[in-house]
This record gives structure tokens, C-alpha cells and sequence, in this order.
């Protein structure tokens, strides 16, 4: 059941039928999500340590990255696992941002943490496990930041869209929606990337719409390929995970991509993307 | 693929090869789950007014529920929808539990509100929706309060016993699992209740495992038979929505059973726990 | 979307308000599906040698099985597995239930074989696989034999009911519906056994439903409790796989149930139907 | 848990490292799938009458399909939907894909009907209802003729090539596999196109993967994007429905694009395929 016209008051195409160009960056060149050119993200799955970001973020913004992403806060499945630097991490990633003179993501997990992501993080990332954790949408609403939203691995695109407008019902409407699969029965993938989703959620709201295919693939051998896809879609965007040295990642190695890869999956946006009229946005 | 047995370290069944009970119950006498008896959980979906939980709450009681249920705080799907009283339904539902002499549950969305709720819910809920939500399994862990655990709609029983430890990981022992159906193809109910899950989780953990047929089911018509099916499969007590007047119930009217069915649920619940040997628990 | 009602012209509850009997039996004493009582089908998952089918036989008819399963052409996922003895297997199973004075049932792969069917078998078994193999529905149509009808692993209830229409639009009445769990993202079960399926189904036709939690949970230890819940929730029996040796089995020994877990899941179903007033059918 | 190897003996990569090309013909210029060229294969959902498959062949022909689709046998989900033309339609398809110089391709339902598919079709289709119809694969294993596989609807892409692997072990290597979207819980498309499972199909055996945007899409305006994806993402082809007068078809109108929709998903496909290398094939 599609909700009722009124539910998606601000998110929904009607509200703005042009569509909306979402700018991000706060003290560098800002990066515009949704216009005529689609926006490559990438870096690591996890902040690990300064020179490891630095590295990843000069291969991937030499290779045509407009934005570096990194997880400093971590919500791993098992509470064993590494979870990330915390705070340390943030200011990594904004550090080598600055440097680079690009714009940085990194997941928030809780609403409490959103005011220390102001002034370290250009846009805030609320990842699919929390994709209706309500009070973290409302705090992202209210942080003056750009949102990407993940759609949840059993989220409907309809729930999909009413979490974003949770975050614009606040006031907010820099959201950027990004698909990342869903569960599936299929077991040779992590999820299965539903890029019939991007394409109705673009038809049904105003909002650029972007596709991780590395959490959807789970494995480097299939990024490449769901990424051309995805931008033959339609996808305004690409975030990718990439890391200097995919085996000994301390978190979803065998879905980074190594930087020689990146710069060939690179090559590829372009050609599609020349192809179809979306070039590749270049750095400012 | 498993977890490592040390991923389960705390909640794994090898760390209590008998089983725990867990006792519910701070200001009242306490409500045991896990034991040989079965321990019926009912109440409104929503806190909507003192009466309405109050008349809800002295029928379900009268027909053996042995612990009231009432959600303050609703995380709907969207912003737009009926949002729970608040604060102030916490202290409905305190003052009428405590007038009964029943220990109350209600769902807490936000890692910040858990004090707000000592001294008023001897149950704390983490929702479906609010599963991996680490920052809230953490602090429930902090809480000194028993856990109701919801399974996540798109979680595996493997994630599910990992959320289970996170909370235990910060020292809470006392967390109750809930199979509340998980999110499938099939559009003739809300979500397929996983009752294979409930003997996996059993045998995989030591921990108690109820279930909550109304969210499963979505209609009402289907609750009872699914309570039936619960308890016939070895859970360890059920969670079920009981409205007076469900046609003009602010959340989730369909699937609420009228205080007449749960009568007969209660009915059916007794007889199938004395074939079984697992008799309803009756009230202090 | 529900069918229109006109598309369940022959197999809706409107058809026949107080629901469908089938009896299955041709030279045998007929047992009753859809009755007061409940009907419990047990055997091996493979027809493998006379000696072992006459072996489980006499258990599972012993324990309390009315009707004997077996299979003789068998649907194998890969060209290489073991495909049933075919014809051979059939007229061991036919022999082994007449002298025993069970009817038997075994699964039909294909229209032209239906006719070999006849005078071997009493019930026709058309598996969740070929659950929308139009020409062999409507071969069992014309067959003038009963037929035991699975759910497809990724068929809807209403996906279901009209593969049984197709039976029926050909003259077939003697329809009984067989729930065997859906594909879902779940890894520690075979298929997600859906039991709200079973009581939709009841609620929108005439025809019996039973259950089988053999193949729905592809493991030995979570069989009996699926078993309990089945009829718990209302089903009108149980198909289960019994073999002497599992761990010799030709075919999913896995899932298969000892003759003694046999005997103890029929001790279980007893009190559960004595319990909810339905009880195990005897033996003529 | 993937086959063992030898469980693919025929059909997986080792088999033919370089990849298999399909040539499908008789007695017109003979197509080749899986080469560098691209192939679109377009036409009616049901051949509806002579005049409507002649202009609807004509205007796909023109616009740059190399092979005829039509539905002749339809295998309906109610009994009382149009069930197709039957032979009839058969012979329309042969004579209009004679007409033009293009390879006709149609389902067949039933292992029987295989032998009056020969000297009418090119291609012999198995719908993904019939999958797993284990006799159906064995008969168009033993036709001669080249068989198109479409992915069941709950299928793994393990039981894909396994299906495949039973066409094969019959001794028909001539097989082409067709993605057309998994049965997943999300309610806006009519299944989910997976991808990923399109470059896993070709990581694992040597043979043509080509995709139906339309059966996934189940509406017209997600074909082209899907369509476009799928080229990107490496398949070797795509099935398309196309329909002179979608709101007039007797099946599947609302998925079936007009011959001008189709004009534009040419140009697309041709952008695209000048980008990555794989330009469409022309006619000869």
C-alpha cells in the first residue's frame, strides 16, 4: 500500500517536481548530489589509523573521488568485534579531508553522538541498521547537516521514503537517499542490490538517490559490475569501499576494492556516464 | 554461517546448559520466565488514556495475562502517525500495573530515555525495528532492568542472539527473547511468524523466548492460532495486543484481539500447556 | 491483490461453507482428510528397497500413521543425485500398503506419468517445485485420484489456492493443501514453515490443509516441535519423513525422524489433539 | 553452500574457460549469444493474433531486435486467465520470424509438447514456474534445439545452473540462462532483478546470461532503466515484451513496452554498449 499523498508531503516529487540538488561541504568546495553529474564516493569501511586514510583517500580522490567516507563509529553485528575509533576517527577523517579538500561521511549510530559530528563531518551518515531508529532520524533532522540515509535490509522503498521524511519533517531537506540491497534468500551475495528501487524512489520523491554496491556484493569480484549498473539505472552517485590493503581490513575486507580497482571501476562511470549524459563530477 | 561459539559467550546455552528463568517484577511480586510455566503478556498496542489501559488492563488480568503490556513512546513508520503519549504513558502505565499488582513492559526507542524508565516499567521492550540499534543495547545492558528482545523483521537468528549479547555484554543477565515474524514475500499477513526460530533460539541459548503473534499475524482472525502454535512448539510465553474497543484503536486496531478472544486465547493456552506439561502461569 | 472470488470458483470456502472431506483409499479402508480428526502420513522421504520400506512401514503404522509416503520418482535438485527407483518403487510402496491396509501416497514428476500412478498409488503428490506445472495439474485433474498438493517455495497462499483451481477446473475435487515452509533469508532452516499460510488457507477454501515440518526444517530436532505447532494451529495432519537409519538415507536423511522420535511426536500429537478436541485418526 | 564441482560438469566455467557462444537458427541467419555482441530479443508477452505479432515483429525488427519472443502456451496463475493460442500461435510466430529473416523464440510448458515445438521454433523457452520441472529439462535436453532458462522465482543461482546442468547432462550443450528477478518482500516491482546473480552465473559456468527487464519490472516505466542496468552489468542480452497497444494485451499489458519505448532502449542499449565494448548485434 503506497502511503497516502499527505505522508510524503515533503519528500515526494510533488513537492519539488524539478527535483532537489543537495550540496555538501562545509569548509571545502561543496559537492552537489543530484545534478547532472553523479558524485563518486569511496574510502574505507573503517577509520583505522591516520596513515591508512591518508593513503586511501589520496589513491581514491586522484582517481576521481569527490568525497572520502570512513567509519570511525562502528555498529558491528557481534559486540566482539572492532568498533571502530570513535571520536579519534573523526577527527582522522576530517583532518585528511581538509587536506584533500574534499568533503567526509561517516555513520552516526546514536542520536546523542550527532552534535560531535558537527564540524568534523560534511554529511551524516545513518546506516541501514538504524534506518528507523527514530530518534537518531529526528537528531539527524535537526543537526543542520546533509543526510545519507541507507534503506534498511528489509525496508520497504515505501518505509524507505518515510524515514527520510522523518529527517525532513524536522526541518532538513539536504537527504540523499542510497540503496545498499536487500535480504534476500539468495546466499551468494551479502543482499541483493534493488536497483528498481532507486529507480522508483526517484520517481516518487525529489531527492538525489545514490548505491553502495559493496555491502550489497560482499565480494570485490562483483563491485565493479553493480556499480556500472547502478549508474545505467539512473543513480546519482556511487559510495564504494576501498581499502590500501583489502586483507588485513579490520572490518568487511573481502568487499573493499583495492585502489587499482577503484581507478578501473572509475574509468568505467566515465564511459557510461558519457554515454548516457551524466559525466562524472570532477573536483572543484 | 554460525557464530564462533565465543561470539555467544554470555548467552550461549553452554554458559547455563540448564536454562535461566528471568524474573520480572520491581514494586510487584515478581513474574518468572523460562520456568516450567508459560507466562501470558497482554495489553494495548498504544497508551491512548488512563481508562482505556485501565479497563484493558483489569480484563486481561482477570483472564490470566500475568504481565500488562502498553507502548508510550511509538516508533510508527511515519512521522505523521499517532506518536504514544510520552512520558506520561509511562505513569499510566506504572499506576495501573501497580493497582493490579503486575510488573508492566513498554518499548523504549532511544538510549537516552532508559533512566526515564526505572521506577516506572519493570520491563524494558526494544523493538523489531530498533534491533541492531547498539547504542540502545548498550544502555539497556547499563539499566538494571530486564530486557524484552524483539527479533529484527530482516534478522537471523544468528543476529538476533548477537543483539541478546550486546545487552548481556554490559552485565545484564536478564534478557527475554521475542519471535514476532519476520519480513517474507507473503502479503496475506504482516510478517511470517519463524517458529523453527523459537527452537533454534532455545537451543542455542539459555535464554527465555516468547512470542508475539498479534505483529506476525496482523489480523486479528489469525492471532489466536498462531498463540496456539507458539506454545505447542516449546515458547516459553506469549505478548499478545488486546484493545476494548479495536475500530477506534490509534495503533495497530486490526490485529488487537477484543478481551472476549483473549479469553478464549487464554482458554486454548491452558489446555494445550496442560497436555504439554507447561501450565499458563497464574498470578501471585 | 486476493483472486477474484470468481477465480476460486470450485476451491473457495463460499463453495462449500462447511468444508471438504476428501477421502483417500482405493483398495484399501479409506482414511478422511478434513474430518474431526487428524491424519498423520509418515515414511521414508525415498523409496530405496522393499526391505526398508516394509521396515519403516510397520513403525510408523505401529506409532499411529494412517497413510503411508514414500517416494519412487524423485524431483533431485542436481542431474546426479539419486533419482528414485521410479515404476519399481512404486509397486514396493503399492504392495507394502496393502498389506499393512494403509493407503500410500507418493509424488508425481510429470503428466504422462499419471497414468502409471493409477492402481499404485492413492494419493497423488505434486511437489512444491511443480506447484504451477500447469499439464501436470491438470493431468492429476483428470486422474480421478486425490491429490496432495505442496506450496511452492516462493508461491503466495493465493498462488496456492489457484493451483488447486487448476486441479479442480478439471473435475477433481479431492484437493488436500500441504504447507511445507517458504524461502526466506533464514540460513539455520531449510524453508521458513509458515503457519499463517495454513490458516488463511482453511479460512478462504474448503479444503484440507496439512502440514509437513520435514522439509521445512531440514534438521531432526526441530521436526517435532514444528509437528506440534502444525496441528496446534489447526492443520488438518502431518506428512513426516521417517527413516530406520537416517544417517544411511539415499535422500535428505537429515531431516528424517527416527520410528522412536516418530512415536514421540505421535504421543505428542494425541495430547495436543485431546487438548483442542481433535484427535489422531486410528486405523480402520 | 555451493555445488561440488562435479555437480556442474558441463556447465561450469572449467568446462569451457572462454565461454560458450549459442548460436540459435534453423532455417533463418543463425543469432549468436554470448560473443561480444549484445542480443535484444523483444515481442509480444502472448501471441494474441497474426496481425498483432506482424506488427509488433515489424517494429521491434526495425528497431533493432535479432530474435522474435511470443507466448504461444501460457502457463496463467488462474486456470481462467487466457491460456494462449496454443499450436495456432506457434505456427504465427514461425511464419512472421521467417517473413523478416529473425529466430523466433516461445515457452513450451510441457515435456510432451517439445517435439511440435521443432521446425517452429529457434529457442525453446523454460519459464521460471518450470524451473525445477525436472522432465520438462530432460525433454528439451534431448530436442536439439537451443533452450533458453529462465531463473525460478525462489531459485538460488546454484539451482539455476544446476537446472541448466540437467538440460546439459542430456547431451544439449546449447543453453542460454535468463534472470528475471527473485520473489522478494518488496511490493513495488513484481520480483527483484538481481545482478549480481546475472555476473555470478557468469563467473561460474561458460554459457550466455541474458535478462527480462519486463517480468521483474512488472511496469513499463522501470523496463528501460533495468534494461540499461543490465547491459552494464555484463549480460549477454535482453528479453524485452513489447506490445503495439499495452492497455489492450490479454497478458501482462502493464509491463509491455511500446515499439516507440523500445525505439529509445535501443539507443540506450546502443550508448551503452559503445561504452563498455559490447555494441549491439545488428541483423545480418
Amino acid at each position: 500500500m503506497p502511503a497516502p499523498d499527505d505522508a510524503l508531503r515533503r519528500s515526494g516529487r510533488a513537492a519539488r517536481p524539478d527535483g532537489s540538488v543537495v550540496a555538501v561541504g562545509e569548509d571545502v568546495p561543496p559537492v552537489a548530489f543530484g545534478g547532472r553529474e553523479v558524485v563518486l564516493v569511496a574510502g574505507p569501511c573503517a577509520v583505522e589509523s591516520r596513515e591508512q586514510v591518508e593513503r586511501t583517500a589520496r589513491a581514491v580522490v586522484a582517481a576521481g573521488a569527490a568525497l572520502l567516507r570512513g567509519g570511525a563509529f562502528k555498529g558491528r553485528t557481534s559486540p566482539y568485534a572492532f568498533p571502530g575509533l570513535g571520536a579519534e576517527g573523526l577527527d582522522v577523517l576530517r583532518d585528511v579531508g581538509r587536506a584533500l579538500g574534499v568533503p567526509v561521511c561517516s555513520e552516526v549510530l546514536d542520536a546523542e553522538h550527532v552534535a560531535a559530528f558537527r564540524g568534523k563531518v560534511d554529511l551524516l551518515q545513518v546506516g541501514a541498521r538504524n534506518m528507523q531508529n527514530v530518534s537518531l532520524l529526528r537528531a539527524c533532522g535537526r543537526s543542520g547537516l546533509p543526510v545519507l540515509l541507507k534503506r534498511g535490509l528489509a525496508a520497504t522503498v515505501e518505509e524507505w521514503l518515510l524515514a527520510a521524511e522523518y529527517v525532513m519533517s524536522e526541518g532538513n531537506e539536504r537527504v540523499i537517499l542510497c540503496e545498499r540491497g536487500i535480504r534476500t534468500f539468495e546466499p551468494s551475495t551479502r543482499a541483493t542490490l534493488d536497483l528498481a528501487g532507486v529507480v522508483v524512489a526517484r520517481q516518487r520523491t525529489h531527492l538525489p538517490v545514490i548505491v553502495d554496491p559493496s555491502h550489497a556484493a560482499g565480494r570485490r569480484a562483483l563491485v565493479p559490475a553493480l556499480g556500472r549498473a547502478a549508474l545505467a539505472a539512473g543513480a546519482d552517485g556511487l559510495i564504494v569501499e576501498v581499502h590500501p590493503d583489502p586483507d588485513r581490513a579490520l572490518s568487511d575486507g573481502p568487499q573493499a576494492l583495492t585502489p587499482e580497482d577503484f581507478e578501473g571501476l572509475v574509468a568505467d562511470c566515465r564511459a557510461i556516464g558519457q554515454a548516457l549524459g551524466r559525466p562524472v563530477l570532477a573536483r572543484a
